[in-house]
């Protein structure tokens, strides 16, 4: 035999792998920099605490109580008429995803993307052995609406996948631009769903909505969010999705028996009871990206606008060189994108002071 | 558009649904009916709580605080020199066997069991977009092994699944077939799998060996077990295997990123420091597993040996009826396996107790 048998697609490649290093100041993987409280932690510990008792059980496969507080989340913050029905979560949105495309995805079904776009999406279709097909994105990054409505009904997918704000660009996309891909992809057989991924959608700037506004428009449309960005719950991986009641539907037929554990319901139930204290810090946030995206535009630098927290600039013709000094002076920002750009997450005032002084450093010293 | 456009192959499958129902006495999902200690509930509520400070940030990608409790705990009851580095684990051994179908599995391959089996598996390698060949078990539920060699052979399938003891039947493999199947298993390209389910291995009878020990003979071996049963956690959703460092390795490239929260691993972690504790009870259910099969043989019913913690009676000409009659009286088991049987959990004294007054009605009424 080969031992070990892998998949030949699979041989050779490399597990995702951004580095988790020990360094005094991390902006790689667009976490929050805030904690929960020491009252939300408190608060969970002892949601947990409760939950211990009958961890002898299996969970709530329905998982009750935390899709009603996820709804009810969503119609606090600008989603209309979200029910509990409309909710469906998972560990983690890519959880999501891969259930969505094992669900409407797989062998002789496509799904599409614009790149440059999130590095995991092409892995979660191969996981789920889809064929996936990947458009480009304008110079600026934002999406020629002609030219990604042709690729659509030419290739006929069955998941769009649209990520708003993208990753790593920051750019949102207009609800034009949603709702004219909806309608092109459900004007064929067997129609695709558009997956608006806004795991960053907390941070868009004042005027970009959210695709929840649109749901009631496009039974074809599927928002998800996660837990991990704008409510700093990244430790305990939940993400969700809202969409029609017959998306979670079919996902129940794919998602793997009691998938969201007793212990992770009790802390996404307990968080999201803290919701406008672990959201607060969210408008800090956007200050300090927009503090930041205009400080690197004062170096000279090119910065796409961002609704996210994190900003991509560039260009380096020596991306890497600039990853490592930075990191050589404690700061850890991510080497992802278009050749040439890096992307840093946007995380206290004081890291990025901390950003600030090194990348001027490092910049004088590649002058 | 068909809406929605959900795969040809899923549509008009029932979802995986054990009845989850509020009964007093709950013998149908094969728990452990004790519940950890309040010292156990505790020292994970403070895991937790100490965890959640800092659930901003992503959890550690490589669990290795629990990889080697999981390898401690495993060397402790029966594994022999099993290092971290062998062990891996997901949310629940179904994840893991999901795990496995994706690096292994996969269009173009095969994965074989012999039913009766666990329902769950034909789900996970469709969702893997494996096939699934099925050989047949022999009246008494045990392997031919002869028939088994032959099948494998020519059917060279990547994975064989082999629960021991297998559910719903209890019954457990010898050693001698692992081997045989492992070597028939190894003699071809790409060659397979064999993979030895042992989720109920703490429940074996005295005399009956663990896969464990096979490990240093087989490198295509590899041995799955779960927290949820002999360790009352299954609630936590924390399944796990260990086999050459090269299986975990392949599983990197398909596992989800962070697929194991800080709160599960918190959990685990804090669970397996009480091992001895939760693990108490596991004699007590044998003791209370054999008087059960014992009391329902002299009933007259067949009853398989079991070396888990349930037992496969029967057969009924209509056991639905039987199965709402229990239930009538409050008495919830399962209704799987082969026409004619049901399948009853151990429980407490008190839970058999009420089932056996209750079987006992039930079985006057049919008479």
């Amino acid at each position: 035999m080969t031992f070990p048998p892998l998949r030949e697609e699979l041989r050779g490649i490399e597990p995702y792998g951004a580095p988790q290093l020990d360094v005094p100041v991390q902006l790689n993987v667009n976490e929050n920099p805030y904690g929960p409280s020491p009252e939300a932690a408190a608060d969970i510990a002892r949601a947990v605490g409760r939950a211990a008792a009958s961890l002898n059980r299996y969970p709530d496969r329905e998982f009750t109580e935390l899709r009603e507080g996820l709804a009810a989340y969503l119609n606090s913050s600008g989603g209309h008429g979200i029910t509990p029905e409309m909710v469906w979560a998972a560990n983690g949105s890519n959880e999501v995803m891969l259930q969505l495309l094992q669900a409407f995805g797989g062998p002789g079904r496509c799904a599409l993307s614009f790149a440059p776009t999130y590095s995991m999406y092409p892995e979660y279709a191969r996981d789920a052995m889809t064929e996936w097909v990947v458009g480009r994105r304008e110079e600026d990054f934002s999406l020629d609406l002609d030219a990604a409505r042709k690729l659509v009904l030419e290739r006929r997918p069955t998941i769009v996948l649209l990520p708003s704000p993208n990753n790593p660009t920051g750019t949102a996309l207009p609800p034009e631009a949603v709702s004219a891909l909806c309608e092109a992809a459900a004007s064929y057989e067997p129609g695709g769903l558009v997956v608006v991924d806004e795991a960053y959608g907390e941070f868009r700037r004042a005027g970009t909505p959210s695709a929840l506004e649109l749901l009631p428009r496009h039974r074809n449309l599927v928002v998800t969010r996660t837990m991990s960005k704008a409510f700093a719950l990244a430790g305990a991986r939940l993400g969700y999705l809202a969409a029609d009641p017959a998306i979670g539907d079919a996902i129940r037929v794919v998602r793997l028996p009691y998938h969201l554990s007793a212990v992770t319901q009790a802390t996404a139930v307990a968080a999201l009871r803290h919701a406008p204290e672990l959201l607060g810090r969210v408008e800090d946030l956007r200050v300090e990206r927009d503090l930041t995206v205009a400080w690197l535009r004062d170096q000279g630098l090119e910065v796409p606008d961002s609704d996210s927290n994190f900003a991509l600039f560039g260009r380096f013709p020596d991306r890497h060189a600039v990853w490592q000094r930075l990191l050589d002076r404690g700061v850890l920002i991510r080497e992802t994108g278009p050749q040439g750009w890096l992307r840093v997450s946007i995380g206290t005032p004081e890291e990025m002071t901390a950003f600030r002084h090194a990348l001027t450093d490092v910049m004088k010293e590649q002058a």
